[in-house]
């Protein structure tokens, strides 16, 4: 079982919740990972966790409030910290962008299982639950969307497909499917690394953005 | 509900049918996309065929079944449609892989129904069916990586990432996702149109390629 809920403050799910709550939490994302959310029962969750299968509702309301809870407290921690890494990376696009499309591969790399279950199980959210992670997916894009036409108004990108906003829309779409749907393979298989799988992948966006030849050198000075 | 039992035989599923079973193939991915496998019952499969339960059970031997036999004919399909895409391009890779990108992006948005199936509920497969979907899904990105690859060879590309076999296998991966993986709402209303989106995403594609700006001028010929 992965141990989620040992990790740092801003990794910890759910987001303020209790040290037994991050421990169901971490169990139902393991579990939801392997097997589907149809295929996991509420008793799976709370026996992972030495726990009566009553013990859930002492936590979440129900197995759906906790997917909705942990695909939640997913999309805001990836939006947090991305808006986190892109500040953090000074004034420029080419430097923005960079920033951006690492931490969003090194997130899908490092974390797995909770990227596969909230960019695939968030389908299972319905009305009000599923139009609330849409908003922050849509957020996470337009992050994207933002540094793209920055970057195209100072002469630095010149966006594939073209420098107006459908263009950048499209673009910033791409990058962001490109950096979560990794497949299972390549995120376990990948021969030389995840440093070295994540600078290539920062290359290809900034690709797509048509940022100078000089920046992507930049981008991949850490690879050997 | 889709007409998918009307469609030509190369889109026609499951491959090599009878009428009756392309029907109920048709309204299987109407509801598995809408409200998703584990929460489509035979009987709505089979109503909506103005068919009795049982029914289904003369064509197929299960909902599972069922599932399996279209995500794996939708894969067929696809990759052959890709395989043939790609062999009208002629001989040059920077054509080569602007039809293959246009194909796949024209299937993500002509076919949004059972491309969502097949790209997401793959997942729910298991053993060995799900091992003879991946392969698939391997072929059709290793069909990307041969072209990437005979390209950088030619010199007529220089691959985001790197010329070397890893950075052409992720760029196809990269290039595979982004064109299967476009948001819903993108598909349902990008302003433009899906000739114009299609273009596009094959700019991107060439730009991840690195060819020669001459030839993602003329992937967006067709554009306004």
């Amino acid at each position: 079982m992965s141990a989620d809920f040992e990790l740092p403050p801003g990794d910890r799910l759910p987001i303020g919740g209790t040290p037994l709550q991050c421990k169901l939490a971490a169990a139902a994302i393991d579990l939801f990972h392997a097997q589907g959310v149809p295929g996991t029962t509420v008793r799976q969750i709370t026996a992972a966790c030495d726990l009566t299968p009553g013990a859930l509702y002492n936590h979440f309301t129900s197995k759906d409030y906790l997917l909705y809870v942990l695909v939640r407290d997913i999309h805001h921690s990836v939006d947090e910290q991305m808006a986190s890494a892109i500040a953090s990376a000074g004034p420029e696009p080419a430097e923005q962008l960079t920033a951006a499309a690492r931490f969003l591969v090194s997130h899908t790399a490092e974390h797995k299982k909770r990227s596969r279950v909230a960019n695939r199980d968030f389908t299972l959210l319905v009305g009000s639950r599923r139009e609330e992670i849409r908003a922050i997916r849509r957020r996470i894009r337009d992050r994207f969307t933002e540094i793209l036409i920055a970057g195209a108004e100072q002469g630095a990108f010149d966006i594939a497909g073209g420098n107006d906003r459908p263009g950048a829309a499209l673009a910033s779409g791409a990058i962001t499917n490109m950096c979560v749907h990794i497949s299972q393979w390549t995120l376990e298989h990948y021969p030389l690394g995840i440093p070295d799988l994540t600078e290539r992948y920062a290359a290809m966006a900034l690709r797509i953005a048509g940022a100078a030849k000089g920046n992507e050198q930049i981008a991949r000075a850490g690879k050997s």
